[in-house]
């Protein structure tokens, strides 16, 4: 897996862009839950919202039987990408990978029965483990501007 | 361009969800400027953070001559995904269509300079329009748990 070892600030047309290394990306990986997969079929992407928990090694995420899963199962390519406002910015991280699928149970030692939502008890879920090949993180200045418009 | 109009109470192992309308996707697309946007190059899925606009017939984002561009060039065929925590769960919307780079300067009528960060004005963007094929926008109760470990 590609891994730098420090940040590394850079200057993008957008402004200040700090390139982040693997260590920090994974820290700020595991400050939230909420990250959005992308899978590719025929070239047409999608995106789901997922609930995931990344141990610093992998991501672990849960889902049922529908739209994501078949997906994975036709293509095990993916991306997760997790981003965050903060003061003055904004930061993303992206993790490039395969994915597979673990089972009904959660695998030993892992956290996501804790910090993964409790689902419905009696439906079926299988977790997935996304493998990473690629992991990057940036932090932007000024990008990223998160307006909320009157409803 | 496919199109409900109504919302559809459903049930999946998840919990409730409730497909949106068309109408009520366009809504809540305006309630937010922060979206993911998804493309694919030879199966491999990519995701960028992207502020946008939308103005209820398509969708509007700045970029630089930088990665999202060269994969817009290379593979048209895209999604935005839009979510947000509400009250007792969440919602997320897709749009998928087809990027087409509308050139240095906002569409006419377009409120995409009033609403799109104020990038460095010396620098070189493009406008990209997104012209929609298929929108879909469901409303989850329990879904996407969103926690915030300390850091």
């Amino acid at each position: 897996m590609s891994a730098s070892t420090e940040d590394i600030e850079e200057w993008s047309p957008q402004g200040p862009v700090t390139e982040l290394s693997a260590e920090h990306c994974w820290k700020l990986l595991n400050t939230t839950t909420l990250g959005r997969l992308g899978v590719s079929i025929d070239n047409q992407p999608e995106i789901f919202p997922v609930n995931y928990t990344a141990d610093g090694a992998s991501i672990i995420f849960r889902t049922a039987h529908g739209t994501k899963l078949r997906d994975l199962l036709i293509n095990n390519t993916v991306v997760l990408e997790v981003d965050a406002q903060i003061e003055n910015g904004a930061w993303s991280v992206t993790v490039k990978g395969a994915a597979a699928i673990i089972g009904p149970d959660a695998p030993p030692g892992s956290d996501a029965d804790e910090f993964l939502p409790r689902w419905i008890p009696t439906e079926e879920f299988v977790y997935v483990r996304i493998t990473p090949t690629e992991i990057r993180g940036r932090k932007f200045e000024h990008e990223l501007r998160l307006i909320i418009h009157p409803a």
